[in-house]
């Protein structure tokens, strides 16, 4: 199976948040947000594994800065590593304010995800190939936050 | 500002997952379930602090689990500890057979909310008053893993 | 078959209303609300029936209060009382403000709902073991309904 | 205040049935048709009125036959009688299967509206114009089932 | 196969725009408009042809005027000519003040739909039996449409 | 007012087509397509133009191959020429499939944006500077298909 690099199967969506997406307060729902993170990470593990993918776990995911009906929300999508069968994907969200092409970075979301069959069992995906400076630093992070994720779990165990 | 007991602001959905919610496999999308978390979080987040609240970091969403269309999905949200204007909301996700009545726990989700005003400025929220052994548990995690996360940012930016 | 309690098969659903359910003066669409009633009714009687059902009628539902943007809206379905296969689950609506914790009763639905195998034909239900006296008042009131239903029909039919 | 008669505020509308309203058995959602039914009612009530409206009461949504996805579905709408700043809208669905042109009656629904100003106060309405023999047979059935409400809640109220 | 006439096909949706179809300038999307064209001749078009269909043209979609929150919309459509297994619909769509009841065109657009059978092969449609002035207006006009379309793509294809 | 590069404008959206997106054959409806037309062109012609903008126009929107559930699609939205108030925008739609990363063209769409103020005037936008060949090529041919919308016009006015 070849490896694929982080740039084949990096994916972008922009879009005008609406009335649709929003609290009385005109903020942004956090939980739309989400939602479009998913949707936009599974668009890239796709494309690195060609097939079917599950979301098995959302870590880190933070919101930096609140987003307003009628702001522009840029997500990009990159596959970070890949083990066996499951990949790691970060999603960094923008948001630009129409008026003045100000952009500011609002959320960057870590989601962990397995590529399936039609029966859903987990099936082996390509390697990444790491190429530039951002891929190796991102493929090195995503072996960190692997092992903290099983540590957390030891100890919260071992303490509860 | 009187304190409130987790049980006072405890809240809980439960839904027939549909067509709508579900990818062409028939899996209910990450997504659905994230949105559906950060929704019931909201919920009993204001209830806690009687106003408006923001979604400002969502860790450890786990997804157990795979839900399919057909299944009841129940989503039960607790205030597990609160600091000066934020909240953690602990929320946890079972899937439920309805032909069997058998349930399992499909996620377990994380989130720290903040109370804010009309502005959006961060107000004072009520302190939890713990009553039950589960409330005391909730509440001795919930610091543990607010020491995480800040211990993981610190080595991830001196790594980076 | 064994008859269940109406606590078996009891559901409740806790939303935040929002800018999508209303319209364009800020008060949230009726039509929003049934379809809430239609949804949770749907649960009750999938946990009573152990399968599928169908809405065949829905009488006296009515709204006695005005819901708002930002309310909380909390649902309690409950099965009344079963005959061969049908069900009549009472759906009781309240809002709540979440800035008071102030409640209000807004909307009480009736609805039968019949249950059908995968061709959408009839199948027996368990009975209803009434316990409390609330359940034994819903199981009498119940069948009223059910009595005038068939006399209004017969009436209208006969003045046409 | 000039009278109308019914047609001048009669609505209609005709959709494709689609996933998105179905349940996994392909089946309607029963809360799908009454939301497009509360809509229906609101555009006549509205051409009515000249104005908002709320719905205060939707008494007698039957459901005659089952509705699948690839349907079609026509919702005729048309004010059967008014009284000081209310209204009552007969609701009539047929399904249509598109293979034939065969049609039957699926529902019919009758809903009170209430015209209200922009605080929500109830307004008084135009008088119906009654000029057919089917105009003139809906207002005495409206009548009737107006005369009916009245005399059920008094029962339930003194037998609870 | 018999022919039909336009009237037999024709079909009709009025709706009230509301919050979840607005830009946050209070106007109703264009794409939103697009939509419900779509569906709208969609039904028309089945109505024709007895089946399934699929869109494969729209052309000379124009908006006349802009549509708000509140405003009913109303949208008609009609076949206006067939060849072997396609239809040209048009739809057009009136906007309507309910407080005054005034009434403005705000967009006509014309669509080319084809039916196909299950596996999406193309089929033979009735041809249009067009009786009233007005239809043999729309089918000559049709004619000249269908002419200018392929017309323009030849001339820009020579350019380019 | 400082002009503006196609390039600095240019906006990107890929999503997989789902249930929600189709027909009860699996096609994905045109409707669907369209409102992602409009909602790509919008955010393009809104960095074009710093502001808000409204649809009036939408030509020659051909679909040249179907899309279906499980496709990935990739929008790519270029404004290619600018006139006092209003902008051309070129949409071009490609699905992929996911299996085997094979992409083809869809759907080209061609729309025509104002720039507006808050109370829905037209403003004034900045030129397009071409500076590629095919921005060049873009440019020539938005101005072949504005005189061809104008003549168009006259003729069917002349003869109907």
């Amino acid at each position: 199976m070849k490896g694929k690099t982080p740039a084949e199967s990096a994916s972008t969506v922009t879009l005008v948040m609406q009335l649709i997406h929003a609290n009385s307060a005109g903020f942004i729902h956090g939980g739309e947000i989400m939602k479009l993170v998913d949707t936009t990470a599974g668009v890239a593990s796709m494309r690195h594994s060609n097939g079917r993918v599950v979301t098995v776990e959302v870590d880190s995911l933070t919101f930096l800065a609140p987003v307003h009906i009628g702001d522009l929300v840029t997500l990009d999508a990159v596959v970070t590593q890949a083990w066996r069968s499951s990949m790691e994907v970060e999603v960094r969200v923008k948001r630009e304010d129409p008026r003045t092409g100000d952009q500011e970075q609002t959320t960057t979301a870590y989601l962990t995800m397995v590529a399936v069959d039609e029966d859903g069992r987990p099936v082996r995906v390509p390697e990444v190939l790491a190429e530039t400076q951002d891929d190796i630093r991102r493929q090195r992070e995503a072996n960190l936050r692997r092992e903290e994720r099983i540590r957390i779990r030891a100890r919260l165990e071992s303490e509860a």
